[in-house]
């Protein structure tokens, strides 16, 4: 008999342990991590679940739980008394005639908003910022958590900043993960890391989200469908910058959002989703000759 | 010696070398496990980093490279001809005073909205529905791929087959998923399973985002931020359903999602986001007592 073959009956019993040790551990690891899993894959909306992209999970236990969740009315820890006493409510009552003149007139005024990324420095009254904001703040949320933070800057030096903070992070982006062909494609429509209006606008607005609320007593508050809700009330901003003869550009900071948040000393739970800056175009501002979709392209009637 | 002790003589061998074939098992599992978690922990948003909550991992590294996309005016490859020319852009140029006045009156017409859940069965001119449709068709979206569909649904065998779907979801949430105490509590408010405004308002529009879209070659297009667009879509369809004197219920169909979007014949790519029945609100229609945060409590101006 060979070397190997006295090896192996001298030692079989070994490998058999080990062996056996290994499954083992296998065993018990394997049920530990199809726990985690099973978490996982219930946020990943494979295809068909709905998903909960703003929720932690515990959010969302709750948010099952609230099956058919308005966007306001719903009760909620957070307003739990106020939810509960009904009053009456009316709106002015439009002809038909009326109603269509303003539907109309209302589409072509928004119809006539573009994202311009040429402004001008001519400062505008901080009323006006105002009430911009205000409009947002009339927005529906998840349980009317109302979960937006509005960072309103006009100070030349956080703007500097917030400059700086998006070009590093976007030459980074440009450089390091665009292919040239790509960088080349964008330079011809006037994209790149340089954003010197982020300096001009006489107002940057950067838009948070508050992924959760914190209860007096420190424990979370759930805040439903938060980015949903925050996006929303981002909708009805745009408006109301169109509707005061003002112009902005809908960015998403992408990466700066952290390093921005500490710069303007938000907290933890409110995560940067959108940049705005607002004012009038500059006198020479161009667009990019983008069409709309016709309506029958994205609605259906049945 | 104990028969213990003897046993432990005897056989220590075994217990080291199954104690080996455990450790070998856990390292080389662990090694493993923590590549997919790697990959999870980057989707998941820990608390620092912005998510992509709407794209695949594929369109994930495609945004990653895009950084600090515009929600408009980017390059894509849906539009990408049309995106190089650029032309002159202008806007109605308002005094001061003009500005000031227009914003504030914006905000509290925007203001006056509420939702409600009260109809009316009355119906208006479906050239309003579709002014308010093409009013959400003006939002910028990422890289100008507007990800968004609006069925709107007015005839009243669909309405009824929504109703019923949403309702057998929603008992299911409220009679398993829910507390007896918390179904007492929505009691209260009105909240429950039944939603006959369902079938009472003139027209229920239900938005979809669409996660990716399809090339003329049948490879999927990214979709950038398609959730965060069709939501600031929806903020514009709500001012102008406030603007036309017509009222809605911002609801997400919770869990109904997948069910109704066979029923409107939708392909896979879409995915229902929110439900909106849009109507006059019904003579006695109430709304809950809830207040709006103040300005202060949600902007900080630097």
């Amino acid at each position: 008999m060979g070397i190997l073959t006295n090896l192996i009956l001298d030692y079989w019993l070994y490998g058999v342990t080990i062996a056996f040790g290994y499954i083992l551990a296998i065993l018990l690891y394997d049920t530990k991590n199809d726990k985690n899993r099973a978490g996982v894959a219930k946020n990943d909306e494979t295809d068909e679940r709905y998903a909960f992209p703003d929720s932690t999970s515990d959010a969302k236990d709750k948010e099952e739980a609230d099956g058919g969740l308005n966007l306001e009315n719903a009760d909620t820890r957070v307003d739990h008394e106020a939810g509960k006493e009904h009053i009456p409510f009316t709106i002015e009552r439009l002809s038909k005639a009326e109603m269509t003149r303003r539907s109309q007139e209302f589409y072509q005024e928004m119809n006539k908003r573009r994202s311009v990324r040429f402004f001008s420095d001519e400062p505008f009254p901080q009323e006006v910022m105002d009430n911009i904001i205000r409009t947002g703040g009339t927005s529906p949320s998840g349980a009317h958590t109302q979960p937006w933070t509005y960072v309103v800057v006009k100070s030349p030096e956080i703007k500097k900043e917030i400059r700086e903070i998006i070009e590093e992070e976007e030459e980074v982006n440009y450089r390091r993960r665009m292919g040239d062909k790509w960088v080349q494609d964008l330079a011809c429509i006037g994209t790149d890391w340089n954003k010197p209006y982020l300096e001009i606008a006489p107002y940057l607005v950067i838009v948070l989200k508050q992924s959760y609320g914190i209860a007096p007593d420190g424990s979370r508050l759930v805040h439903y469908y938060n980015e949903i809700s925050t996006s929303i009330s981002v909708g009805l901003v745009l408006a109301a910058i169109q509707e005061a003869g003002l112009v902005t550009l809908t960015s998403t900071p992408l990466n700066a959002g952290p390093r921005l948040r500490k710069l303007l000393n938000r907290p933890i739970n409110e995560k940067v989703m959108l940049l705005l800056p607002v004012g009038y175009p500059a006198p020479d501002a161009t667009v990019p000759a983008l069409k709309r979709k016709p309506l029958e392209e994205f609605m259906t009637a049945i």
